[in-house]
């Protein structure tokens, strides 16, 4: 099929390769003419700007949007909004928060403009060789682009997964979900650190890696990390976040669900941000006051 | 080689087949009579006590024990004790607590019995067709057994992990993790079951399974479940805990290591246990006589 | 001086009692007329509507908001915006959420309309007699209310926090902080009723009101609660929650702040809402799935 | 009353002062001559030795221990296990662990002395000037040295708690609140010091103890913290815990008692003495492995 790209970092880049790979026609742009050259030498069409990508494409016209959530995927949609005619799909394949993107897919239909948004799993190199894609939206516009879904996914790994928004939330739960799981493991690791005896973590990763409870990705990506660094020694324990987790807590919130193992791993995220808290000074402060137990003077 | 085992439940009944398969020569026994008699049928030679188990091997004798971890392991070693030789190695292969492991191993020695602690995870299934192993003991004991776990394992499935207890405190560590990693899974699935959308979660695990972050084998196992009851509409969410995870916790605690996901698996499903809670009617009182809040009546 | 006073639920109603205790001139309105007549009757001049107060005060007028928060506060400021005159002070000392807070105060200070909000805290005894109040707006505002404040509140038990929205946040953290303290002592008291020892629990409260660490107002309301219920028979341990606990989290989770003491009181309040679990469900599965272990049916 | 006290400590030593205020005849030694001097010249008659304290009362005997919990009780009471006489009243005034202290009391039950266990609250300050006391043990030995109690503690403020063991239990449920509640309001500070508002912590501390409903002992230490360091600017964060927060989870563990707000208070009281975590590396390095997302070099 023919479709257009919009955003060449790691993540649309790689799937511009794999829809090649699959024969795909693909028109593509980023505001980085380098990275555009470069698409441009491995096949796809590249173009200065999405307005020169809209007129590239043939009617009814598939423009994916990899770009990042937030205030770049507000624009690039106001663009297409402007650009596009009634009958187009514009598919948002980033990390939108799913209120934004009932939200955008409303103000597309005020103009006859369907939206489809995908939350995609696997890393660069599932873009690349074989992606995890769940995807909402309405089920006659899913049929139209189902055979993009197949080629770009590794086998059996994708789902249309109901209404517009339901792909990104489930992406959203996927992502508090691993939150938890990488937490999990780490804690895990933290107590064989520290305890009496002497592990070898790569080896101990790669033994549960074969026909324990516990095989997963992450742990053979554990394997892979401690096989680089056997104890960790060169990074430090600072774990940033890019928001999906917090979306899933603020989620649990409103739907009342208990959700302490996600919240907890998100907050020790945030722990891990700070060399010093406030939070401790004030119990110290405190325990110095009645119990006369002594402080750690700066 | 030749091996005694103690213990022919779920789990020992399988290992034996796996080492008949192997074409080891076993030696079994169990309290229930019917299972020597099952595992004579299959090819071990079935016998009627601990004793005769001892009397039937040679030395240096191997014995395996697959029971219930405390109180039945504790009067099993002690009759080993009585009986065995010197040289003689003890493997226990239960999910004992490795603090009793260490000190049994002590008390062991004291008559030059080796000590060789298991943890094996995979479940039934792995012990009947490739298990994954954790070995605690002495270097040179272990190199004597090896061919044991070599063959009882999937490959690449069994790891030799430093002194004695290490074995028992790694699977410990295992099971810690694998309730975190349960309930990051759960929590997920519940804030998917009180969203807006209306997902297929067979259909969800079986796609994560495929090329997501998240894809292990508890996610297969979820898919499993949801393939027999879509909604789990027919079982209540109590979750029972065997142990593990609580030593894990404790092992946290007694290491000063903060382990919120592996503590709060663990208090969830404590709290899975009660109908109603004491504590819930403390906070309910409470806000009754502040703020003049409704309490729910009995 | 003279005031306005829409809503005259618990809290507003004693909140003018008490100002009319300190000779100030109320006018009062709700939308239940049968509190209109007994506000009369108790000395405030009581009248039909927002219109008709707006009417009855002289400029520069002072209005103060006692009604619930969320569309309802929204509504009645809608009606002040459109009513009131540049130089008027509206005041909201309802739980409104902070954001809400700040928003309204721009739009109405477009029409010259000045805006105080107020975190109210010590219950309807509080209101009654001796309130404790948190106060953001402008300071030359507050400068010229400050007297209804000190009436108001209980000695000392009045501050001024700074810009507006900073009396609404300081009172979410409050609510935020009681949220945790509340589930403090509620586990505690847990923790000794299933203990094997049997105390009487007023007893213990009241022992820990005289000299104790955690002597406290929520101590001095446990002790009452089981004055009146001494084990809490007559109750079921259902924790609603009113909202600004959530704010409080959610608050955290946008200033990236580790707060899970507050979030667990909120999650465990979550949680007494139901009465099976999804989560549950699939931890129970998943342990059948992969050990056998019983799932209990419904 | 005749009482000999063991522990010249901050808390002895402040104990016994105030027993001779009230006209008690108390005999007191301590490890530490320079104490025993002291307290000579403050009244007591200081000896030199357990055993020269033994001997100077006269039957039956009355020895309140304070010493610090754990092997110094343990080898002070094997003493006088040896010294004391059938009748005699052996007081442990610690923080000792419940499950020793019903242990130690069979122990000395077996030569007829007497195990009473007291849970002290109040600090040095209550020491000094009235204690919050939570005494078990035999209800007629109490009723024997009841006078004590009331004359050591705050009006109201000591609690005979029934069978040995449930002074020192209820002592630790108190400190485990005490965490708790602790926590609370010390992440209640650290989402203010991070909000967009501007407060007066001092002030903030004050006006919540003056009608709010979370006023509280803590809250008034917390104002008198922030009155000497406005902004804790002097210390650092760093929370040392002395034991009770721990047995209290351990015992909500081994009672199936979710308490989360005391686990957690417990486990960031554990983070804080971490300056990096194993646990931050292991997800930091996860993170890097499947998204490439960059990690901190150290």
């Amino acid at each position: 099929m023919q479709l257009g790209m919009i955003g060449l970092g790691k993540m649309g880049y790689n799937l511009v390769l794999n829809l090649l790979d699959h024969k795909h026609d693909v028109v593509a742009t980023d505001v980085n003419k380098e990275q555009v050259s470069k698409i441009t030498a491995d096949g796809a069409k590249g173009v200065e700007s999405i307005k020169a990508l809209v007129e590239n494409l043939s009617t009814p016209r598939i423009v994916w949007m990899m770009v990042p959530a937030g205030d770049i995927t507000e624009s690039v949609i106001a663009e297409l909004k402007a650009d596009l005619e009634p009958g187009d799909i514009v598919i948002d394949g980033g990390n939108s928060n799913y209120k934004d993107t009932v939200r955008r897919a409303e103000e597309l239909k005020e103009k006859g403009i369907n939206y489809v948004d995908v939350g995609t799993s696997g890393g660069t190199d599932g873009a690349r060789n074989g992606a995890c894609t769940m995807i909402g939206g309405d089920a006659d516009v899913f049929a139209t682009i189902e055979p993009i879904f197949k080629d770009l996914s590794i086998e059996n790994g994708y789902l249309y997964t109901g209404k517009v928004g339901s792909g990104h939330f489930l992406k959203m739960v996927h992502n508090g979900i691993e939150y938890g799981m990488m937490q999990a493991i780490a804690e895990g690791f933290e107590v064989l650190e520290k305890s009496q005896f002497d592990y070898d973590y790569e080896a101990v990763a790669k033994m549960w890696n074969h026909g324990s409870v516990i095989r997963s990705w992450l742990m053979e990506l554990t394997q892979s990390a401690f096989s680089k660094d056997p104890k960790l020694d060169e990074i430090r324990g600072v774990m940033h976040a890019s928001g999906e987790g917090k979306w899933t807590v603020e989620a649990a919130l409103d739907l009342q669900v208990p959700a302490p193992v996600i919240a907890l791993s998100l907050m020790m995220r945030n722990r891990s941000l700070e060399d010093d808290t406030f939070t401790g000074k004030v119990v110290a402060a405190l325990r110095n006051e009645f119990g006369g137990h002594a402080v750690v003077k700066k």
